[in-house]
């Protein structure tokens, strides 16, 4: 980003999120150019910029006025949540498949959904390299390719690893079907029904429903919406209740877009060795970002092979091939074992064609597009809701992912919201879903992954209008 | 099969299996006709038949004689197993792994593995079918063909179940990766840890695996080589220990080969029926017959939705693909949902390939093809093992599948045998594996499904020694 993109970022930034209201008059040329510590002529063209974008307008000897009719975003969550401390049984499988259930269907407007937009994938050249995967399968792949899985992929996995500086190899990797099964199968590795398993609060509701169904318990640890788990918590937690595991999303955490900071991923590897603790890191969207780099896992400090960093293709390239993998450190041998007692291995041809797409390039090419895109529909989609709903309304900001988590305004029952909206043919996912005690009644988590059209205009109107009527 | 055919059957029976001997004289013409009520012509084409296939010669003015050389295959195990009656935790899948693992190379000669030969199945035409399917594939059906699955399949699968007279609609099944998965889901969707589950003696060892995982108890039942579970001592079973499900393999039976006859599975639905037992059905076999139809599975006589029926592609047609399903009658909704909070859906493009292979037609010709490779596999196989092992080996007879189950004589130690052959790149199936009594020591699973070749021969000849001299 070069110097007068940045300016004009943060001065855009200012203005959707209220700071600058319609009306204001931006300092001078003279005094931004000063107080930045930039020359005139950035600042000039930061203007120009924002003025070609809509947001600012200049008048004549007299300076440049934000425009009126800028929509804001709505104010940051900032809060970290603040769950019991206690170990607690969970029963929340019923509810959440009756929610996710009820939307599953194309005819819905999808802000309740878990998957982005299937046309934002390269479909067509997987395509390609699943045929000519198909058409050349060697007879014995399909002896070969069972778990731990097939060798040229988890090489190329292996090769995007040492591309972002981690040193783990292509024996430590098992193939699976998408990160859920790896994510699955190493809880079902590191624990025994009975166990007591960390998870943030609010947290994904497959994690809840791994734990209910192995019969584990969860504890609910405070995490806040922009750096993640409270690690002071965390430790609180081990001691009193004694986990057996870590179930965390580290970067871009579902529901709340909250990334730890590299210096936090670090000291949460350090705080878990001391306990001799296995994290199972869920880390599905870290090459969603919108930064200048990835994110770093926790899986990034892991000296003692204690980290079992799960991941997949599902959300960054190929939804619906259900090709995931797990790195799971020193418990590889036995996530290999349970993988091969369970489904036995990934599909062959889908495992080879996903090795073959990895070989050909134009990977990081489609990402750099999928990341920009993502982006752009965030503040897009974020400006809707700041535009629709009521005031009160507060949401996150994520660097990544396809998610916002909005609090709704005290009082408000998200699952009375989701229950209205889908009668308009609107899904939404209700924030009870996301806690084992049911917690977060009045948030909802809204997926911006889909095409910003007409239709979710319209959408996130009349679901802005539900929610002030209630 | 025509008269003389059969008649030629039954004598190549008598003596392959040493009834006959070489140097017999065979019955008259004249007194075969009259015993058998067949013509003189019958009987005369049924011995040439015979000579041409070099089991008899034409002595002149003399008769029919048993050539010298021809092979036997081993007596018939004809014994009901005496597993002791109780209900007990299960501690063998550290074993299974060991012996699984060291033999899962291309370079070992695979008396051992579970899989037939990856050459006997039509991987070009579906690699067409895969090819088709990837490129043309609907964005959004990565969405539709989440779990129960591909609606296209399902179809497919329900046309088969109903032209076999089977009542199973599209609704009631399942996509899973692979018949594995569906009898996981199966078992977890009706127990829970600590319950017992009814299982054969011998069985399957990733049923045993699966009782492990899931903290099961294991409840072994008597089961005959080739009629299946003795019915009395499976009611006396559920009467003693109580369990919450059998999972056994009604047809072609892996270890045994044995097939329970179609009155013998009415009347064990009949049975669960009356106690409310769900019946987890594995009939991953039963396509690979040697008869003149498929044998009818226990689901077939089932009017209370009990049984869950599971089963694949992987055995008969596309081994790789990990497609298989479970049609599992009143539990539909809890295995679908299982299977969504595990694994989610199996992979899109495999499943619409299997559609698109089915619609274009060609699998019963492929199966027909197949079934033939097999049962001619099979006698050579048999005749080999009788050939070459000690004089007090016995194996079974299946009308089906791909596994032989030899008895050694007693005192031989199966898992030496499997120890000793592995040093000489030969895997076998150690009886010990099959049975959470570590039961069946001198019992070997041995696997026919492979091409038979000169180093087949020698490795069983190698086997047969290793065997005589231990």
């Amino acid at each position: 980003m070069k110097l007068y993109e940045a300016l004009a970022a943060d001065i855009e930034a200012s203005i959707r999120t209220g700071v600058l209201h319609a009306g204001d008059r931006l300092a001078s040329v003279r005094h931004t150019s000063q107080s930045r510590g930039v020359s005139a002529s950035t600042v000039f063209q930061a203007y120009y910029l924002l003025e070609a974008r809509g947001l600012i307008r200049a008048r004549e000897r007299s300076g440049y006025y934000v425009s009126a009719g800028v929509r804001q975003v709505p104010p940051e969550l900032d809060l970290t949540s603040q769950p019991k401390d206690e170990s607690i049984a969970v029963d929340v499988s019923e509810q959440v498949f009756e929610i996710l259930e009820s939307s599953m269907t194309r005819d819905v407007v999808p802000f309740g959904s878990a998957f982005p937009s299937p046309l934002l994938f390269p479909l067509g050249r997987l395509g390609q390299a699943m045929a000519s995967s198909a058409q050349s399968l060697d007879p014995w792949s399909t002896v070969d390719d069972l778990s731990p899985g097939n060798e040229a992929l988890r090489r190329q996995i292996a090769l995007r690893y040492l591309a972002d500086g981690m040193p783990v190899h292509t024996d430590e990797i098992v193939i699976t079907n998408g990160a859920l099964e790896a994510l699955n199968l190493c809880l079902s590795a590191v624990t025994r029904p009975g166990d007591s398993v960390v998870v943030e609060s609010p947290t994904f509701y497959a994690a809840l429903q791994a734990l209910e169904r192995m019969g584990l318990q969860a504890i609910e640890v405070p995490t806040h919406p922009r750096e993640g788990i409270d690690l002071a918590a965390l430790e609180h937690a081990i001691s009193r209740h004694k986990p057996k595991a870590c179930w965390l999303m580290t970067t871009f955490q579902n529901p709340l877009g909250s990334s730890m900071p590299e210096a936090k991923k670090k000291a949460l590897v350090e705080l878990l060795a001391r306990h001799q603790l296995p994290l199972i890191e869920d880390d599905v969207y870290a090459e969603l970002y919108f930064g200048d780099k990835r994110p770093a896992p926790a899986k990034a400090f892991d000296t003692q092979g204690l980290v079992m960093h799960c991941s997949s293709f599902s959300k960054c390239l190929a939804p619906g091939y259900r090709i995931g993998w797990a790195a799971p450190g020193r418990f590889v041998k036995s996530v290999a074992r349970q993988k091969l007692t369970t489904t036995l291995s990934a599909s062959a041809p889908a495992q080879r064609a996903m090795a073959l797409y990895l070989e050909r390039g134009g990977f990081d090419k489609h990402l750099r597009k999928l990341r920009q895109t993502l982006a752009a529909q965030q503040a897009t989609f974020a400006e809707a809701v700041g535009h629709h709903f009521p005031s009160g309304t507060r949401a996150t900001r994520p660097a990544g992912g396809y998610f916002l988590w909005v609090e709704l305004p005290e009082g408000i029952d998200a699952l009375k919201v989701h229950r209205h909206a889908l009668s308009l043919g609107i899904s939404v996912a209700p924030g009870p879903i996301f806690s084992a005690s049911r917690a977060f009644t009045n948030c909802l988590r809204l997926n911006y992954g889909h095409t910003w059209d007409a239709r979710s205009e319209q959408a996130l109107a009349s679901l802005g209008r539900l929610v002030s009527s209630l």
